[in-house]
């Protein structure tokens, strides 16, 4: 196990109907002047927006509002962000929404303070200054609401980079699981999809002595792996839909990511997928995970891919050929996406392979890359090629 | 799952040579002037002492020393530092040692701005304002150093009784696994038992779906159980340690407890073991736990415990009967305790028979009882004197 920091200070208020204290904790927090952050209609539709507004109402606590975000979250917006909360002297953010919208929250967050252009913490600048952000969630997916991490698209060259800074951290965040019961299905396992990726990055490491860490997300796994099929059958499930969204938490806030070399090359291949094609995040995952799986078979990966089928797949272990069960292992997987409505394939994607070339040369060498990804191998620009070729 | 808030916002520092950075946190923390509060005279022996000394000067902090914490922390000292801070204009209290330590030291700082005796908030009064306090961990053991909680022992009556609230957990920890590489095995294997009880005491819970924290908890038992055999045949093993120290953490920070209901009635019943005997925690946890469990069998305990025995123990499930499967993890249980040098009856802990009514009516009706205990069965002081013959 490596050194680490871990800091993780934000105060979670979990269950029923809390959003309707919102304006409580954005008092408690020390907001005075909020801007709300959200994305399309379904937020007012819902009377979600309402609610908070209301609760801020209650307190005392002025409010301009911002709304258009969406998925693959965009700089314009982040710029139009920065301006409004200097005009009107915004002194805190609150999302209202999914990850898209905290990622754009937390953009603007670290924006506002920021002499810069705020594109440059997404070039590798860590933040460490923002305007406090609260997060009311609407849906389990990204972990944004725990995490110190942001991910936003430039629209100059579409490239979709990430920033983090522990001042990136929400000071709190409001699940209220029965906000997710009214999702699409899809949506949901794009969700599931994304935190099951956010745990196999951390899983696959060079770092040794690691017990711990694997052991908690080989559970976090486990617990999604059983939830999973009840929420995308019945939305309407309350206590799955509330064990899915802690474990999207927990998977992202890196707990279980301390003290370990983490992978991220899958992310990062994602990352130009629903950038070009604006796929959702946790469908491009589902494409391309397995394929960096298999592509780990000749690359020292059998042993971690056999832990992982045996301790979280149920695969009976090949003491002979350990190779058999890492692939099993994968094929479980695939089989477990599929099952829950996930494409598997660059065509049920809308992906081409005549973007490949391109797509791989940004994931290596776009803004800031060095030419290489990934933790557990580094993988070079041919690699990548190779990768995007077994998703077709 | 229940609704719940989390807040766990201590900023960890892991790993080796941490604790000379320690006048760096306590001042970034807002400390000037600080008491360290230590316990015999191994961290001094150590150099440990000197080492953290030294790193307050670098910073120019001012402090000031109280020794003499003792296993089973006493009133008596905590009212002397409470004295002691409130003469120095003390703003910082920083703990050097284990669960005990800390726990003292927490018991201080919220007793210096309490107008009140500090025993009200071990009496049930919610911690809402303490002085900051950091730690410097020398034993995985307690969870104190992530915790909301403190235990302390009053002289008069040598009653042992816990306190909580988030403004008790630490604003930093330091936590070097190296620290803990020279304790003697026994002491290590008591801290073992100890986080292991604390998984226990929230695994056993009245709530239903809770499938993702029972899979974490699953996770750190696991890691534990693989880990404490190599600490406790060679302390000198950073990697096993570190994991150990992770894990102590982490199984009692609550990040794994939220939203269930918890029992704690083991740990009462342990509480006056230690009160009494003056026993280690841990060793009377480990007399302690496979007394209760085997009392859960005609209570409804059955399904949890053939869980846990399956999930952690690896037993064979008996579909017919499940209750075999419970008693096996049971025995699995004591097998490892023994294993790791812990004493499993009242005899090896030096406890008599005859303080069995004076320790069940202590348990149930001491300062503040309401005459039951647990939460997953409520004992009342026959439940409780049941238990205790089972561990003679």
């Amino acid at each position: 196990m490596d050194n680490f920091t871990f800091y993780s200070p934000t105060y979670f208020v979990f269950g029923k109907d809390q959003e309707n204290d919102t304006g409580k904790y954005v008092k408690r927090f020390g907001g005075t002047r909020v801007l709300i952050h959200y994305g399309g209609g379904s937020a007012a539709r819902s009377g979600l927006l309402d609610r908070v507004k209301a609760s801020l109402e209650r307190e005392g606590i002025s409010y301009t509002e911002l709304g258009g975000v969406v998925p693959n979250p965009r700089s314009g917006l982040v710029y139009k962000g920065i301006d409004l909360c200097r005009k009107e002297k915004v002194d805190f953010i609150l999302a209202v929404g999914g990850g898209s919208v905290i990622d754009s929250a937390k953009a603007i967050a670290a924006g506002v303070p920021y002499d810069g252009d705020f594109w440059d913490f997404y070039k590798g600048k860590p933040v460490t200054e923002a305007l406090p952000v609260g997060t009311v969630l609407t849906i389990s997916a990204a972990g944004s609401e725990g995490s110190s991490n942001s991910v936003i698209t430039h629209e100059d060259g579409m490239y979709k980079r990430g920033a983090g800074g522990d001042a990136m951290r929400p000071v709190f965040s409001i699940l209220n699981p029965a906000l997710t019961q009214t999702l699409p299905p899809y949506q949901i396992a794009c969700g599931i999809t994304d935190m099951m990726a956010h745990l196999f990055e951390r899983y696959f490491t060079r770092t040794s002595d690691v017990e711990v860490t694997d052991r908690m997300i080989e559970g976090l796994l486990l617990a999604i792996i059983n939830e999973a099929p009840k929420v995308v059958k019945d939305p309407a499930d309350y206590q799955a839909q509330a064990n899915i969204m802690w474990a999207g938490m927990m998977a992202h806030n890196n707990s279980c990511g301390v003290g370990r070399s983490q992978d991220w090359a899958s992310h990062a291949m994602e990352h130009e997928l629903s950038a070009l094609y604006d796929v959702a995040h946790g469908a491009g995952l589902a494409v391309v995970f397995p394929a960096w799986m298999t592509y780990m078979l000749d690359r020292g990966g059998v042993n971690r891919l056999a832990q992982l089928a045996v301790r979280v797949w149920g695969c009976q272990m090949d003491f002979e050929n350990p190779v058999n069960t890492a692939k099993a292992g994968i094929e479980k997987l695939k089989q477990f996406l599929k099952s829950i409505g996930m494409p598997i394939n660059f065509s049920e994607l809308g992906a081409k392979e005549e973007d490949i070339e391109e797509m791989a040369h940004k994931a290596c060498y776009g803004d800031g890359g060095d030419g290489t990804i990934g933790g557990f191998v580094k993988l070079n620009k041919e690699d990548v090629i190779n990768i995007y070729r077994l998703m077709l």
